[in-house]
Order: C-alpha cells, then sequence, then structure tokens
C-alpha cells in the first residue's frame, strides 16, 4: 500500500462519516436533541457519570452505548430506568455515524426535546477523529489515570468541548498532579470548561449539568 | 471504498508488518533479548510496574516507550537509570514492528542478553493486531477501570500471555469485583497467569518478575 492510495481511502472514510453526521446532527436540531459525544479511556467512569447527570436534568435523555463487545453498560442505565440501547463493534475501535442514527433511529423512535448521549469506546485516540453528529464533545479523565494524559493524548484535549476530570473521591489515594494536567490541556484547548467531579459521590457533577444545560439551549429550547 | 479493497489492503498491512516482527524476533532470540509487549488503557500504571519490575530482574533490561505525542514515559526511566527510548507515534494508535526495530537498532547497539520491553500505546484495542516480534504479550489493567474489562475488550485477554491487575494498592477504596474479572479473563484466555500487583508498593510484582525469568530462559540462556 503506498501513501497516496492510503490517504484516499482515509479522505473517503471520514467523508462518508461526516456527510452521514452532518445529517444526523441536522435531524436531532430538528428534534430538539442536543448530542454529546462522551470520550475517554477504558475504566475511566464514563457510565457511573452519565448515570448522575442525566439525574440532574431537567430534561429527559437517551443513551447509545458503545462496546467492542458486551452490554454491561446499557443493562445497568436500563436499571437505573434510563433508556439505552447498545452497540456493539465486534472489533473496532470507535462508533461511527452511520451505526449510531441506525441505532438511533431504531431504539429511540419518537423521542423528542432532551439529550442524546452517547458513550463511546474506551479510548482517547481512534474515536476522536470520526464525527457522530454531536453538538459537543465530552472529554472524561480520571484522577487514577494520572496528571500527564493531556500531553500524552493531545488531539482528544484539542478538540473537547468540556473535560472532566472523575473520580476525585480517590484524589487523597493518589499522585494526581491537577496542575499539571490543567496546563497541558490549556495549552490544547483555551475555551473548554474542566470540571473536577467524583461520579460515585456526585461532588461536582451539579456544575456539569449547569454547564450542559445552558449550552444545549438554543438546540432544546 | 468497499469491502474487498479494505480487507486486501488490510492483509497487506498486516502482512507487512507480520514480516518485520518475524524477522525482529529472530534478530532478537539471536541475542538473547526476551522481549516483552506491554499492553493496556492510558493510565493503568504500566512505566510505574516496568520501573519496579525490571529492578527484580537479574539479566538487564531496555524499554522501548510508545506514546501518541510527549517523552515523558522515557524520562521518567531514564531518571531511574532505566535505558530507554521513546517512539512517538504523531496519531497512530499502536507501534508498528518497523518502526519498533528501527528505533531499538538506533539506539540499544550492542546489547545482548536480557529484556526488551515495549510499552505500546495505551489502548486495549488497536495495539493487539499488530505483532512486534515480542516473545510474550503482558497485559496490565488496574482495578481503578472496572471488573469489566475482559467483557468490553476481549482480544486483548485471548491474546495475552500473561495478565496483571494493578493498583491492588487502591482496592479497598473502588468497587472492584476481582472475581467477575478474574472468570471474563478465564473464558477467554485458560493459560495465562494472573497476578495482583502494586506497581506503586510493590506488592506482588515478585511473583511477575519470577514468572517473566523462567519464560524468558529458553531464550535469554
Amino acid at each position: 500500500m503506498n501513501k497516496i492510495k492510503k490517504t484516499e481511502i482515509m479522505k473517503s472514510v471520514y467523508g462518508r462519516n461526516d456527510e452521514a453526521a452532518a445529517d444526523f446532527n441536522k435531524f436531532l436540531t430538528g428534534k430538539k436533541i442536543f448530542c454529546v459525544n462522551v470520550l475517554g479511556s477504558p475504566g475511566a467512569g464514563k457510565t457511573t457519570l452519565l448515570i448522575d447527570l442525566i439525574g440532574r436534568l431537567i430534561r429527559r435523555s437517551f443513551v447509545i452505548e458503545g462496546d467492542v463487545a458486551s452490554d454491561i453498560d446499557a443493562r445497568r442505565l436500563a436499571g437505573q430506568n434510563i433508556p439505552a440501547a447498545q452497540i456493539n463493534t465486534g472489533g473496532a475501535c470507535h462508533l461511527n455515524a452511520a451505526a449510531v442514527a441506525d441505532c438511533f433511529h431504531n431504539s429511540a423512535g419518537g423521542f423528542i426535546g432532551g439529550y442524546l448521549f452517547i458513550e463511546n469506546i474506551g479510548n482517547l485516540i481512534c474515536p476522536v477523529d470520526f464525527f457522530l453528529g454531536e453538538h459537543a464533545k465530552m472529554l472524561v479523565c480520571s484522577v487514577t489515570e494520572g496528571g500527564d494524559k493531556s500531553y500524552k493524548y493531545p488531539l482528544a484535549f484539542e478538540r473537547a468541548d468540556v473535560i472532566v476530570i472523575n473520580k476525585s473521591d480517590l484524589s487523597a489515594h493518589v499522585d494526581f498532579d491537577e496542575k499539571f494536567f490543567s496546563d497541558g490541556a490549556r495549552m490544547l484547548n483555551q475555551t473548554a470548561p474542566i470540571f473536577t467531579v467524583s461520579g460515585v459521590t456526585g461532588a461536582g457533577v451539579s456544575e456539569v449539568a449547569e454547564w450542559l444545560t445552558y449550552r444545549a439551549a438554543p438546540v432544546t429550547g
């Protein structure tokens, strides 16, 4: 495979995905649904955070769970009475817009006004390149992952609309340098707010809910 | 892009990588160097574990650090007097055999007899498909990531030669179901030993060192 061929193919892959994502974004906006693409490492606590966050939002939510395998997360959400659907990618390292749109149309028919959260595959690299039709990207990190993530995975930080540092309940037990983390994030992204929260205790999550409500208002009405 | 074209290209990508990996494996074996491909999520504690582990091995080690960006990990190892080199992939989500072999030849000339650890990009999906010439794959998980990782990222568990559950020092503070984790791992992999350790306190790491010494003996002599 020569480089030109690879570049052409990647352009085609991204191009088609971007088209599907733009269509889905337009559809969701028409339905007054604000869509959040949730990115983070495996085990960053994305699902636990979503459960707490959704409980604080006035408008209702639907969640699409992306995983290589298993429906553990969708079942966890259902157990909390949060409507959810699961996409299994089989082996793929990211979700794509067509699969997400299909999943939504098949499982959330009639849903109008509110939030669609897409919990992407646990991966700080590959999902960043694939627009899913979201209005905002939420990057979830955790204090247990260490303070160097912004330096090692810059694109995820560059593209984030909001950065959440999760698992603050464990801060006392780990050596997390929040200033180093935030300095790295700020070099890459001057506008995304950074919230420190615990999805387990709920600390700080109301501020994320407030930010989201404010940010979503032009769409949700 | 149609499916046939994609399949052909992927075959070509894997095929070329496998060739380079087989060559590098042969080279390393000839030099009595046992090579370990270290896989895990971002923030699983791979570098901290390696520092502790390498300190317990009788034969010397060289480390190749893979990251999308930054040389934080290579500098950490150098600070511990562990010879190391850094590969930055720019944006790629996994290392490949040619880059690893080049890096080794350029930075570890004359190294004979011992261990080469390759700390792959923090990612539980993409690196699993790329053989780097290693004699063994070490999968590093952590109690803070939760017990469901084997269900969500099955291929990494299937392919592992040894599975390490890291950050046992935090077990008391998180809800980690070790039986659920190990049951999932065992469904996928009946032979890899599972060690529970703390790279921070050193608990359990000597057992990993013993396993590795035993496993490497046919190569290191």
